[in-house]
């Protein structure tokens, strides 16, 4: 089982999640995706879950909570693709995730969770008092997908879409900032894509765009495809946000020449 | 075993008691409860034990080492509440806790430590060097609370009581800002309180009391009772901390009309 | 196993090694030693796996990324010492414990790595895509060292050496600072050589030499020989890298009377 939150590390908030689903099932094997997924950051918690959960094995739960609705009647979703099982709330987190050829998804209803005894619902920490436990019940055999409810077609849409492709330009933004400054963006593409870039431009800055950090010298400006599948700008040994003036949200833009076959 | 310290994670301080609670029992279930205990922040790291411990099952074992004077001839404290352990420093992080009926605690007397072969004590790391240790023999059955020292009465209180009342009202302090800049009171009301508070003041503003973040649209400044059962100020989706300049210890007056049953 | 990079844990890089080490190996324990190594502090890094490995049981793996070089042809490096196997790019990491008698190193080349199925590299993210899976393999004994590559003798040094040594006076620098604000320095003394430090200074300024922080009041800015066998600058209860004005690479110069016996 996965855990991603926004809930960081500093308060006991993840430790009681844990708790919880200990208790209902002692035997679960917990690893922290992060828990610093900026406050709110839907956007960002998606990307994490969308790209990383296929290195856990199939069967995985991920269970993840980045909720600005916590409280609120907005439902929770369980939806299942390739054998993995994703629980969060439904507000944008598994938008994209749902909407992959094959994504069933379900919606947990009020009445399936006081049928298994989860009625008296915390205000303010659903993560304890709701995920955790039908976590802890679905890593225990308790409980099915199929219990939690009918399946749903309309899970909610991410807040930020896949990049625009207009003939050879992507257009995107700026999606996340990494502990090390480097700026992700929401372009995808494959690392053999790199010798068909003729542009990439990060906000007004138009990068060279390179095979990995050590081609250029320390302290160089460059774009890359990451190890995420995504266009990065970054600066060697030093931080892009810094140096490039990027956040959340900057413009991307990215000129690709297409391939002998025609695929970008 | 719940680990609870101001150790933080940038260092292997964390690691090491691991370690060192692993080697004395390799099967130890060890949970972080949080590491990002304010440095010396006793009242803090005294608020989530008490606040967090119910949620592990009877029998577990607590570590707690935000310990100011480590080093110095301050006692170590075990204190044995509702098949619960708790291991600390006595320097009133485990005060609020041995007030309750029932509670035993026990003051680890140097002897005691010599005689499990803990002689040679670091000046600087008790958390490595004596609690890892003893929360390591006390997971593997080979010492029990009995063996740890005699029972005592005059456990060091809290540097934070409960808020005072008098008459409808309430007095307290912040005791702790979290991760998403809510404002934890030391007013511990039910939610069911809610309808009967007619006015709550966080420093010297004036908050709508509420049930949840989302009954308020973003960026709303309001009070509720939290899921750990205290008033806290919160901005929705923001940082209240910053919008209404709190810190730990700001003021907090809460007036309550008794219910009809006269109980507060 | 322990884990130490400099990843941080803001995103989920340290939960995708994981990932792919338990795929390796269901049953490997992984204990985090820190993630918050300074980026591209190879020596802070190099500092903590010297001084912390040996709390770890024989027979433990140790991985380290801390990689300023990722991507580039910097070779990976598995050194035996003393029962312990440590994994690690050839930067400097392991140039201290590489010097020790007894120390074995040998080379991960290009074809073991191919050999062994490892052949897509990840220009960016070595931790999760070479590292990971050695760590796995090696953890399942479907790997032995002697399997990794032929031994070496030239294993890069560690960017800072030892305090330097002339006469009775000790040249050294501050290595690290901690959570606390303890400014961390190469001068390695034994706690019972405080009795013979004539002087010890820090930058600018010279410090009382204390046995542990609670010998003076709050507030006092003392050194004494720490948890790890280094002299430390420390501020009782407060920071001493802020209330002195130390960083990494501030200097540090210590006055050592011989011992009786001329040890230092």
């Amino acid at each position: 089982m996965t855990l991603t939150t926004d809930f960081g590390l500093s308060q006991p908030f993840v430790a009681l999640m844990k708790a919880v689903i200990h208790r209902r099932c002692p035997d679960a094997r917990v690893v922290d995706l992060t828990h610093d997924v900026a406050p709110f950051a839907v956007a960002e918690g998606g990307f994490w879950l969308e790209r990383c959960h296929g290195y856990f094995p199939p069967g995985s739960l991920h269970v993840a909570v980045v909720d600005p609705g916590v409280g609120s009647s907005r439902p929770i979703v369980a939806l299942e693709w390739a054998g993995h099982v994703f629980l969060a709330p439904d507000n944008g987190l598994l938008g994209r995730l749902a909407r992959r050829p094959g994504a069933r998804a379900r919606r947990v209803t009020d009445e399936v969770l006081a049928r298994h005894g989860l009625p008296q619902v915390s205000a303010t920490f659903h993560g304890r008092d709701l995920f955790a436990p039908l976590a802890g019940d679905l890593a225990a055999g308790r409980l099915t997908c199929a219990d939690l409810g009918p399946t749903v077609a309309d899970v909610r849409p991410s807040p930020v879409e896949a990049a625009s492709r207009e003939g050879s330009t992507w257009r995107g933004e700026v999606v996340l900032v990494d502990h090390f400054g480097n700026c992700f963006s929401n372009v995808e593409l494959f690392p053999d894509s790199v010798s068909r870039i003729r542009e990439a431009r990060f906000g007004s800055r138009r990068l060279p765009v390179v095979r990995t950090y050590s081609d250029r010298p320390a302290g160089s400006v460059v774009a890359l495809v990451n190890a995420f599948g995504v266009l990065e700008a970054a600066c060697v040994q030093g931080r892009a946000d810094a140096v490039l003036g990027l956040a959340v949200g900057s413009p991307v833009e990215v000129l690709v020449v297409p391939s002998p076959g025609g695929f970008p």
